[in-house]
């Protein structure tokens, strides 16, 4: 299964549609003068000295290239002269720090030149190198220029030429994965097996024995044992990567890497690596997961902690992370075909990546709790900002997550209002959607092939909808059936064929796994893929947790078109515990509740109105 | 009022009097093992250099002194010449450590000599020097011997000769509080106004500006403002403390500081301190108590943070703070004779204080919880190690909380078996306890003058108790009203009269104010003083918060005699939501609930069996 570009995806919707024009017009925008201020593009000066302008981070390459990511993705679906000038002068900057053997990193070659390659473990020259590849990749693609990726081509062969098992290389692989999956896009363009190579070693070579990073630590004179984060389970390297079957350590490294050897297995059929990503990915969902698709609970480690610990206020839920999720999952989506994927990509989109950044698209958040007493709100940059330039681009690139073919069929993923240009079985077809959704189950789809043909459309039924029906120009199937999260109608199309599908999308009392100690007596409220949270702005009294939602409580969900650029709400009856003001502190009479109307907005757009206090786990009253 | 010493209570309860016992035979004991590993009784050697041994700790001397305060009371009610002997031996090493000057502390001595009190603000100097004064006035009066009470008696003449208004005086105060009501002792037992005149200074000196921390810090070429803990709210210095009105800061720094306020103010009859007292201790009993008596809810201060804030597993409440409390509580009922203080002192004492300490003695909790998934247990010594000697002086000395005399009454503060000698109206009096309290409501108390006098008895009527019953000689009193929690029955007592005094004690649902997040839907269960709290042995499923108390569930109380020490158990039946394993993470339906016997055990006694989970607040089943 091959994913359908984003480039022919054109989203209408009210979701996506807005989020990517604002991405474009304002995001892009405020993310470069960041970069400007801060000093990080003035950092890639090879004259730059430590001491100049400002503090230089090592990993400040990374935000530079996820922004000129995101300027290609811009580019790529709307000239703009003004921006590709912008993108040309900072691939310049990159040209003029890359050094004659290809090395390009901006921290080493200013603050630390005999440190390169030292410390695989803590710096990030390879993470930074894949984000580099990464920018390149989009770079080339937008534009069909070759300056860029000429760059990260220099660079990638001086890399394979230090690391591999060859005779005077090093056996090292990076501490923060990302050059895996960087490297394979890298191949994709340029069909280059070096890099497809080198991908794999750094995949393979990774938790083998003797550790390189012991290696590595003893040669810079240190001992392995004082590592702040004491175990190799931090970046995943504790095993071999093909034994591995639990989620652990930083959360944004381990996405990366599985990203990457879901990448790998995809190109060479390694079942290896896919039985291992399947037995982690069980882990995570069942065990690891936040219900708005956010990952990696703890702010200690930036990831994950004990199997069903999922504290809802101290939640960490890095955007990253759950962007991560989505990237992963939806490789994983294109190498089995199976909805689960699906589900849990489009989980985190709706809720926990996009929560990351303000509807005016200028605020971001870095982690993204599930419940907080007022005090947590959007930041306009971070000192280390790795989470704004990501949402950014999966923003810009989101549709190219809707869509794959096969060579028989053309599978829809998500839905929303758009239009999108696929071929399949050799011929040109023009699918458009006409849907509300993720405000509606109703989706309407015109199948326009340039000339009637047979194939096979494979529809998904979210694993969130306990019924759906369909029909095709007005005739309802009967007894389809979804397999592994996919209904297939398979037929002659012609231009004009027209599928309904009928989600059936109520509002869902969520309930999570007894295990979870933090949720045990509370219900969370879904719709669609759409997880809701009360807010203090819209519910006036405080600690929000004096509601409870009875069982029996009916809720109704409303359309609010002028709301938070137009949203569903929810609203329904619960019964509050009287504020009696500065009573005893305890009593042993029971405080009296009356009953209060309550109001939820999704989970994604909230702290975009007044600041206070949100909610996505209410107590029940069963 | 004052209260009648320890010496003349004489406990045979089941609940103090074993502790009593196991505090003097075991814990005495082991600590003093601990102060010589650890090499704190080495340190005291004048010749000490920094590295023989052991590292050395700044306030290390306070906890030999707690250890001396607590052999000296082991002492004053039991000869033991081999622990006299070692007290001695500690005695004499404290004495070969004072300087000429009378100054007298082991680390500033040994490792920066030239820093005699150049860092009020941090080092621990004033707060050692307090502790070593308590010790010796409880050995002064247990002994006699005026030895110990002469050192420091130099050492606090030299500290006067340093510290006051006078030109050429350091205007400093303690960074940490405690030898305000040292002093305050040292001028009970020696008569030297001097003493009262310095704890005074100290007192009032507090938070006047310039800020001495400041100026001081500047002393040492340092920036004020860099300070790690930023706010002299930390240390209580933040405005004078005739102007504070809430409780702020380190928890015990906060709760000696008031003792010392109120002991000055019993001497002075000064209500400018009075008013702040009631200001500040009203503010902590409404707004930052735990159900336990714990106080101080954050680690990162070891103290108190935003009102209403009283999270149950991340607790800190350490003991010495609830001790602490204890103390200051203890003062302000000698002062005001209300009920309320002894309410809150009692609840300190039967719960959040005595945690502290296994059944066994010799394992301690620093941090007292009312929540654990199963990872908190009693350690048997802490590198900072004011508890373990903190809770073993309260023991030794708790029968002093029990009495109070004032010219024509005695006060019975808190019931137990037991008897006490009083000295009331020029009249010596027997007083003897028979009741299982705090297991039964049931006291009778017969009154034994030497011979028939005219006096009051005033009984507190606990703040938990709704219905009170009493009757003197077999004749029930009726209409019998407490005042400010006390009944005083007034008559001629002949030997031989009794009282019997009948406390309802049923199982009390408590609730907290619904401005408290943590514990909203929750209910804790209190019999008498004592708070409860579910055990995972006792009650074998994980996490312990599937379990929800209907509130219409019976609950039935039960004495276990062989139970941890003999407790009154209580045991009802609850709902539990049905483990269904490893399933799916998330779901749409709400998982079924089963009855399942609940038993609950005092939060006291807590982690004196198999480890495992421990809960306090229960979820409620409106």
């Amino acid at each position: 299964m091959k994913h359908v570009p984003f480039t022919d995806v054109k989203l209408s919707d009210n979701f996506w549609a807005p989020r990517v024009e604002t991405n474009r017009q304002t995001t892009l925008d405020i993310q470069y003068n960041h970069l400007i201020e801060t000093g990080r593009i003035a950092g890639l000066d090879p004259r730059y000295k430590p001491g100049d302008h400002t503090a230089h981070h090592p990993f400040w390459d990374s935000d530079i290239a996820k922004w000129m990511e995101t300027a290609a993705y811009a580019l790529a679906t709307q000239p703009d002269p003004e921006l590709e000038a912008k993108l040309d002068a900072v691939i310049e900057k990159f040209a003029e720090l890359q050094g004659d053997d290809g090395y390009t990193n901006s921290w080493i070659t200013a603050v630390e030149p005999s440190k390169r390659f030292a410390n695989l473990r803590d710096t990030h020259e390879l993470y930074c190198a894949g984000h580099l590849i990464e920018a390149a990749v989009a770079h080339f693609r937008a534009t069909g220029k070759r300056h860029f990726l000429d760059i990260v081509c220099r660079y990638a062969d001086y890399i394979d030429s230090v690391f591999g098992r060859d005779e005077g290389k090093l056996r090292g692989y990076p501490g923060h994965e990302e050059i895996e999956l960087a490297l394979v896009k890298l191949f994709d363009v340029t069909g280059n097996e070096r890099y497809l190579r080198l991908a794999e070693y750094f995949i393979d070579e990774r938790g083998q024995q003797p550790h390189y990073f012991d290696i590595e630590a003893r040669r810079r004179g240190e001992d392995p044992a004082a590592w702040r984060h004491k175990s190799y389970e931090y970046n995943q390297s504790h095993v071999p990567v093909r034994e591995q079957s639990h989620v652990v350590g930083h959360a944004v490294r381990a996405m990366y890497l599985y990203c990457g050897m879901a990448d790998i297995a995809r190109l060479t059929g390694d079942t290896g690596l896919v039985d291992a990503c399947e037995r982690i990915w069980s882990d995570v969902t069942r065990r690891h997961l936040y219900l708005t698709g956010g990952i990696g609970q703890s702010r200690t480690n930036e990831g994950f902690t004990k199997t069903y610990d999922l504290p809802e206020e101290t939640a960490y839920c890095e955007t990253c992370a759950a962007i991560g999720l989505v990237l992963w999952n939806h490789r994983m989506l294109q190498l089995t075909g199976e909805g689960r994927f699906a589900d849990c990509m489009e989980r985190g989109l709706y809720n926990g990546t996009i929560s990351g950044v303000s509807l005016t698209g200028d605020r971001f958040f870095y982690d993204n709790p599930l419940a907080s007493a007022g005090g947590h709100h959007r930041q306009e940059w971070f000192n280390c900002a790795c989470c704004p330039g990501n949402i950014s681009r999966l923003i810009a690139s989101v549709s190219g997550f809707y869509y794959s073919v096969t060579d028989d069929a053309v599978w829809i993923h998500l839905y929303g209002a758009g239009e999108a240009h696929v071929s399949v079985a050799g011929c040109q077809v023009k699918i458009k959607q006409g849907t509300a959704y993720p405000w509606d189950g109703d989706v309407t789809i015109s199948v326009n092939p340039e000339h009637s043909a047979d194939f096979g459309l494979a529809l998904r039924i979210p694993g969130w909808c306990r019924r759906a029906e369909l029909s095709v120009n007005g005739q309802p199937l009967e007894g389809v059936v979804a397999r592994k999260g996919y209904v297939t109608v398979k037929r002659r199309w012609r231009s004009g064929d027209t599928l309904v599908l009928a989600l059936e999308m109520p509002v869902e009392r969520m309930y999570a796994n007894p295990k979870v100690r933090s949720t045990n007596g509370k219900v969370a409220l879904q719709r669609g893929p759409v997880v809701y949270c009360l807010e203090q702005v819209d519910n006036p009294f405080t600690p929000l947790n004096r509601v409870a939602l009875p069982r029996a409580s009916r809720l109704t969900s409303t359309f609010e078109g002028s709301l938070l650029g137009g949203v569903v709400t929810l609203s329904g009856e619960a019964m509050l515990i009287e504020d009696d003001g500065d009573q005893a502190l305890y009593r042993s009479t029971p405080i009296p509740l009356r009953p209060a109307p309550i109001k939820l907005v999704p989970y994604c757009v909230w702290d975009n109105r007044e600041p206070g206090e949100m909610l996505v786990w209410l107590r029940e009253q069963a």
